[in-house]
Formats: C-alpha cells, sequence, structure tokens
C-alpha cells in the first residue's frame, strides 16, 4: 500500500484533482481517524477511481474553545491509517487556506439546525456547513462519505448539497462501535478510565427505548423516557438531551407512526458525547 | 440561428448539461433581456463550447415587493434575443423549482454586502448570493458572466466563488449604455419620457467626477460633492447615495491613491437607477 499523497495548498489540491481519474469519493474528516473514517474511506476506495481524504480541524464549528483545543492531532497516524484504508491523496490545509485573507462567506441551513446538536452548541452548523460547502467545492466529488454517527450533520449536510445545486451525492456510512456498544468517536481517548468503563450507558440506553419500540411503544415521550432512565443509573454521566424525533424534520414526535431517530447527548466531565438510533 | 432548447426543471438542466460539450458558459439573467444582457451571451458564445442562459425573477432579492411585481417579463422576447446572440439552452424554472419544498439553505457574504446597495436594500445581496450559488452548483460551468453595472453585485459574488472553492471563473462584462450614456437596464422602460429624457444625469455626474479625478483631485469627499453637485441639477432625480470607494473593499474612501470606484443610486418616482464607474 503506497503512503498517500499529501497536498496542502487549495491550488495543489485542485491542481492534483484536475488530473485524478474519476467518479473521485471525498472523505471529509478532522484527523484523528479511529475505525469510523476508516470503514469511510473503505467505502469511498470500494465506489471511486481517486480516494480524497481531508483532515482539517475545523475551528468555526467548536463553539467551545477548549474543545478545540483538545481536541486530537496526530498527523502521522492519520496518513498511516488513511493510507492503509485506500486514500489515494489527503488534503491537510491550514486555518489560512481554508479560510484566506478577506473570507467573508457563511453558509447556513434553518429549521434542521435549530434543536439538538444545533441548539447545544450554538454556531456549530454554521461552522459545518460553510467548510462542507468549501471542500464540496474544492473537490467537485461525485461522492462524499459521512458517518450515520453525526446523524443531523448528516441531514443539513444533505439539505445543504440539495437546496444549493451541489452535483455530489451525500453517502451515509453506519456508525462502527467498540465491542461493548461505545461508537467510536474521536473524543473518547480523552475519557477517564472510570467514564470510559461508564460510557457505553448511551447505547444501552438507546437499545432500551429501541426495544420498547420493538414491543410496539410509538409515544414519543415514553421512549424518551426509557433513554433517561436508563442514562440516570450512571452516575458519572450528565445527560445533555435525549430526543425522539422525526427523522426528516428532526421535530420532537408524540404519538408517531413513520420513522424516528432516537439521539442523544451525555457529558462525562469535559468529554461529550452524541449517539443515535433509527427507527425502525 | 437555431431556436435554443428551453429546459424548465432542475433535472431536465442537469441531463442537459450531462451530455452537453465543455466548456459550459453561463449567463445568469432576470430575463427582460437588452443589449447589456447580449453583450454577455455574445462573450459567453465567444468563449464556450456550450452557452447556458437562465431567466429567473428571483423573489428572494426583490427587498421591494412592489419592484418584484413590476419587473418586466417577457419570455418569447427573451428567448428570441438569447437565441440570436448564442444561446444553446435557456433555463426558465419556477420558484419552486429553484426553491423546492423545504429549501432552507442561505448563502451570505459579509463586510462586502453592507454598504451601497446592502445598506439601501436589506436582504437583497442574500437573494443574490442564495440563487447565485444555486445557478453555479447546478450549471458547473466553467465560466459565468456578469455585468459590471451591478459592480458590487459582481464583486460580492466574486468573493462568494473564491471563499467556497466554487472551480467557475466569474468574468465581468462591460457596462452597455445608450447612446445619451443612460446604463442599460430592464428598469429603464417603467421610466416616464420626463424621467427617461433626465436620466442620462447619472453618467453626467459620474463624468463630471472622472473629470476631477483626471484633473488629479484624490480627495473621496471632492467626487462624492462632484457627483451630488450635477444630480442636483435635475428636478425629478432623487439621490439615494453616491459614493467613492475602495474598489475591493468598497469602503468609502477620504484621500486616495489607488483603484477607486464611483458609484451612485438615484430615484425617478418608483423606478431606482444604479451606475458606477471605475477609475482609473
Amino acid at each position: 500500500m503506497a503512503a498517500p499523497r499529501v497536498v496542502r495548498t487549495r491550488a495543489e489540491l485542485r491542481t492534483f484533482l484536475a488530473g485524478a481519474d474519476r467518479p473521485i469519493g471525498l472523505v471529509p474528516t478532522m484527523g484523528a481517524l479511529h475505525d469510523g473514517h476508516v470503514s469511510l474511506i473503505r467505502r469511498a476506495r470500494a465506489e471511486s477511481a481517486t480516494v480524497l481524504v481531508t483532515i482539517f480541524v475545523n475551528p468555526r464549528q467548536f463553539n467551545d474553545a477548549a474543545d478545540f483545543e483538545k481536541y486530537p492531532r496526530d498527523e502521522a497516524a492519520d496518513l498511516h491509517l488513511a493510507g492503509l484504508a485506500g486514500a489515494d491523496v489527503v488534503w491537510i490545509p491550514s486555518v489560512e487556506e481554508v479560510y484566506p485573507a478577506g473570507f467573508q462567506s457563511t453558509v447556513r441551513v434553518g429549521a434542521l439546525t435549530e434543536g439538538l446538536e444545533g441548539a447545544a452548541r450554538p454556531g456549530h452548523f454554521e461552522g459545518v456547513t460553510t467548510v462542507v460547502a468549501i471542500l464540496l467545492g474544492l473537490a467537485g466529488a461525485e461522492r462524499a462519505y459521512f458517518g450515520q454517527k453525526d446523524a443531523q450533520q448528516l441531514l443539513v449536510v444533505r439539505r445543504m448539497a440539495a437546496d444549493l445545486g451541489i452535483g455530489t451525492e451525500i453517502v451515509a456510512c453506519p456508525i462502527v462501535r467498540e465491542p461493548d456498544g461505545l461508537a467510536m468517536s474521536s473524543r473518547n481517548v480523552r475519557l477517564t478510565p472510570e467514564a470510559r468503563a461508564a460510557a457505553p450507558v448511551l447505547r444501552r440506553a438507546l437499545l432500551a427505548a429501541r426495544a420498547r419500540y420493538e414491543a410496539g411503544e410509538r409515544d414519543g415521550a415514553a421512549l424518551r423516557a426509557a433513554m433517561r432512565e436508563v442514562l440516570s443509573t450512571e452516575p458519572l454521566a450528565e445527560r445533555e438531551y435525549v430526543s425522539c424525533a422525526d427523522s426528516e424534520t428532526l421535530n420532537e414526535l408524540a404519538r408517531f407512526d413513520g420513522p424516528a431517530l432516537l439521539s442523544m447527548a451525555v457529558r462525562f466531565g469535559t468529554v461529550r458525547l452524541i449517539d443515535n438510533e433509527p427507527l425502525p
């Protein structure tokens, strides 16, 4: 497996892609690659002639400066993993390269960004949609791969791409989990050993609600209560929200009969984890 | 000269363009085509294998509902002119096709949109940048052609395209004028005969300031005063603003030595006209 080509400027990226075989598959990441990212890159590899991975810890999508500073970074390890998974080229831009002097454009998605992560993290989605618009613009890829773990982000990016006539297909990839059920996340390494041991409570809470759903429960409030009940058994888990929402609009559901998305955000000290489960 | 192909949906446009020869030249218009538009289409024809003209009176960029209602529309005449000028395909979408059900995305450019037209027409540029992002996204053109008459719009669209990594070159085309100096505008047909006779005062005011500049004047306030002085000789002209601004940032200039943009907006009854002159 050859090491992937590394490019750092917008111009280098454009030059590389101008001569690249099509179709191009784009995997946008913030680095600190784990098996979740690897699954995205492998999927891109299987469907693309050229696989582009981007690594950029985007300051605009961090509502919390400390979270940005503490976000794990390891370029050498990332390049190794990206190469093993099949990346042809990795774009690792500086902040100034993504947002050059005079930069002043913003892409915003409306109602879909108002609840859940949008409510908990002011400005987060505007940062995400702006940087993803830039990545999609620069890459001009046939497909871009996003993880289902960030379920709201996936819906928001899909909406943006459809609204703005962006010709890149947004491909959703399943959550990859640790053996004990914890969803893979770059933030997991920041958990204390005690918090790490407690963190699978998110998955247990989701599965408890799923079990209620499979037993016939169709009341959103009852499913939210089921998740809260499980989370409350874990003293280290500080619940931020639990949600049982329409899977297209993300509006909270009362009684429902269509597809739904169970989701939650939980803090363990300074580390904030999210997880979700689509129904059915 | 064959009549251009007319397409109305996003899907029809994509299908047509998927098989179109490259490069593609895009000319976005709101219809009511005049010789200014014709010059854009001819330029696109000279530089492109496929020329796409779009005709869409975009409600989101009208801050004034009456202006939107009264905006002139004549599809048959527009198709005839577009075909004569060299258009291969004309996209004439409905509002619902440009902004489909659930549409909720916005593209905004910052400081460049705050003064001049942006200050006079709240929400105007957000409407412009959002629809132009959609047009650039759908067209995937190598080049898009804009008139210098809307000088601020040109700078804003260029900024947006550069910021968001949009691979379409934004080409500026010179203002086309009537024999008496009035800049071509779709709104000119709405002028009363008296106002039409008075309207070249915009051009005279710009030329008076240019003459002062060429005589060595480098004080922004003096050039703005020169323009105001000429405009005040015309009783039908209600001045909205005059500007002598930095030609990149559009910040108003005091003493200056670099390039500048003279511009103005003037009302004749309910008809609002703009014009500009780059220095040197």
